[in-house]
């Protein structure tokens, strides 16, 4: 079905620009390793502004599991959806990883910080601590979710979904401020697909002298954002006019 | 009452990813160390957006005591709203700043330089001088203040209150420029509920070795915000056609 | 009248934020030496924003005799009222440079660089050569005016001057990437009120130890503006359908 | 006509913008030498705006001959048009550069390294590698013109040509997104007049000690770009609904 398509898209374009620029700023001899934390929080923001942008009308952008498990918890999106969107969404973010991969297939090859390639794909901690880390992910999920909820709440009498293109841009800098203000322990998962579909690639690809995948902590970013985005659809019923 | 609510989730969300930025920058071992004072700045105004764009359509987004006394002086609030409204804002403050907490509870652990805990909680002046201290934050507010009641000056014949969800990107845009242009010798609180509030917290938190919570410059960014809103409120009244 | 008293507002705004982050770069001890010239183009830009919103729907926000010289050259605005918009302009400047000065006014005391304080009021070259730095200043001047007419063309059809808020973001963004593309050589003074104004406040404050004002200089930042945007105007009227 | 010379016009102010952050980062005694990679993004897709933003309500603002390619095959642009609007946007470039090599003299003169002044001109790869670096100009204007087709989309049915200056703010942000996520490994020209313009200037203009113009790597600049764009508008074809 054609959700399910923009789905994939809008969340293959998402990874491709907002693991791009992590590409961009940890592999080695690319042009941007002065990026920073303000760029990072800046480019997954126009990541989103365009992965939302393109599948907004057609499949109402959520590219995040934890986008569509809220909505249908709220009663606002079929519960029938839900098995694909979820799956659209993971192999989207895999196949933007993967253009991530052709993009800067050489710098891969030049860079031997295992970290770092990891890094390129999906997220860890910058200090391990399993409580604390579901804590700051779920914190960002419910941030986000519940965000998105107020931006997407004007068309939600009539409609079972919700994001339009026009809300691109409000949704891009609520996940900017997530990225600047909360992104500092974890590097804000906040959605599992972004997370696991990213992990299950770099497990598959044949990357030089690979490291590991670092599965102990892969069940933090995909469990603590649908959580977080639960609790947040429990939050905006409650308080929503 | 729901405009309460309203104030209290919108400075919540102001103060979660205002200063969950500053914890990002000056806490120890997070990924944001090399944010900056540009980063600072964006982030805050995109802090002010997602407050603002979440709490307008119902409280009319205040979201700072310096904003209420000033409407209200210029005859656009109820005065007996007021109260309730400061109360939120300063209860929504701790309760943003307190999750700020939970979100980077691992960094906090880690950090011993006091002041930069402190930091994240509340502001303090670059060079100590309660005279010029006191200038800035007025200035700050000033401008402030002056900016809010022209960006809300559309609605301001027929109704008491003003902000809308379409404001939110003005006044974070007037918040951006007020960081990057005032903010250098206080560090912009310009908003006694975003300095008080937070500051109450870091006196009750637990926090390890806790150092002072400089009570002694606690009243500067309390009055002078309020009285650059209230010079502003009387400036726009003067100009306004 | 009322336009002028909304020219001296709006160029006051623009001046306290514009420089104020200069002042927050530059001088000794603030909390933003780390600005870089990412968030001096960024900061400038938003304090045009800021400017133009609040003036634009009265006096149709020029806050510069550049644009205003243009305007009236290309028939649109009133040769008689060019006079009074320059004042305002001027002593708009200097109205937001010395609040700048307030604002700022123990790191003025602390920074012992008299360069730097004089950066904090008005430009100079980074190469000093009259020809190249009056044709940098002109080039920068051309395309703000230029780009200005166009966004301001959707009413040169009716009205006699042009602007309205809605114009701020569009402007807003045109002289960030004028900040960052053209400013490298002179510092992008683009607008002779913005120099000349604060030079002579520069040369009147009682400042420590104060330095050269650099009259020698003077004339580049405020005659090749007003040359550029006269080529503007001619360019626009050429090209325009 | 009229169109060619819109086009003309905002491929020079796009170039002009864009090509002076670079010179303002790269040559020496400038005063935007710490703008980064974070700047660079930021200016590039400010300068798409303010092309765009001129140019659009005429000539619809391609820009960029892998647009105008990728619209032609798409069906929406006349093929008749093709060759004028590429080569205006190939002499706009041109003129682009030439301003910015006016407005940096005395930059250009103090500076020896001649990768840097090339780098002024036009792209080149961190890592030389014909085929990779095709990939990643490929996949970077796949991208571009991918998400244009949709920023587009809206009045595709009615017009043979699309862009409007309310598009301008969206194609802005898709570009910051690219440069950000995928300008690492080439510095993502993207946009074959882009690169060949400046190129050409470069070779021709009398620069002190000049260096190579690289012609060696200038064909992948130009046909990648190209063949990027084509796979885009078969891709949207396929999926547009």
């Amino acid at each position: 079905m054609i959700v399910y398509l923009y789905e994939f898209i809008g969340t293959a374009l998402l990874i491709l620009i907002g693991n791009g620029v992590v590409a961009n700023l940890v592999l080695k001899g690319t042009k941007g390793p002065d990026t920073g934390w303000t760029g990072i929080s800046l480019a997954w923001g126009i990541a989103v502004f365009i992965g939302v942008y393109v599948s907004a009308d057609v499949s109402h952008a959520h590219l995040n599991p934890a986008v569509t498990l809220a909505l249908a918890t709220a009663g606002k999106f079929s519960w029938g959806l839900v098995p694909g969107y979820m799956l659209a969404q993971v192999l989207g973010a895999m196949m933007g990883n993967f253009m991530v991969w052709l993009t800067y297939k050489k710098h891969y090859d030049a860079t031997e910080d295992q970290g770092a390639i990891l890094a390129t794909f999906c997220t860890g901690p910058a200090i391990r601590s399993p409580f604390w880390n579901f804590m700051t992910e779920a914190i960002g999920a419910f941030t986000l979710v519940f965000g998105v909820f107020f931006i997407a709440g004007g068309s939600f009498g009539e409609e079972a979904i919700s994001l339009g293109s026009l809300d691109a841009l409000p949704v891009a800098l609520l996940v900017m401020g997530i990225g600047f203000g909360l992104g500092g322990p974890t590097g804000y998962a906040i959605n599992p697909a972004r997370d696991f579909g990213p992990r299950l690639l770099h497990a598959i690809l044949p990357l030089k002298g690979k490291g590991s995948s670092d599965w102990g902590y892969a069940w933090i970013p995909v469990v603590a954002p649908l959580f977080g985005g639960f609790v947040a659809a429990l939050a905006y019923l409650a308080v929503s006019v």
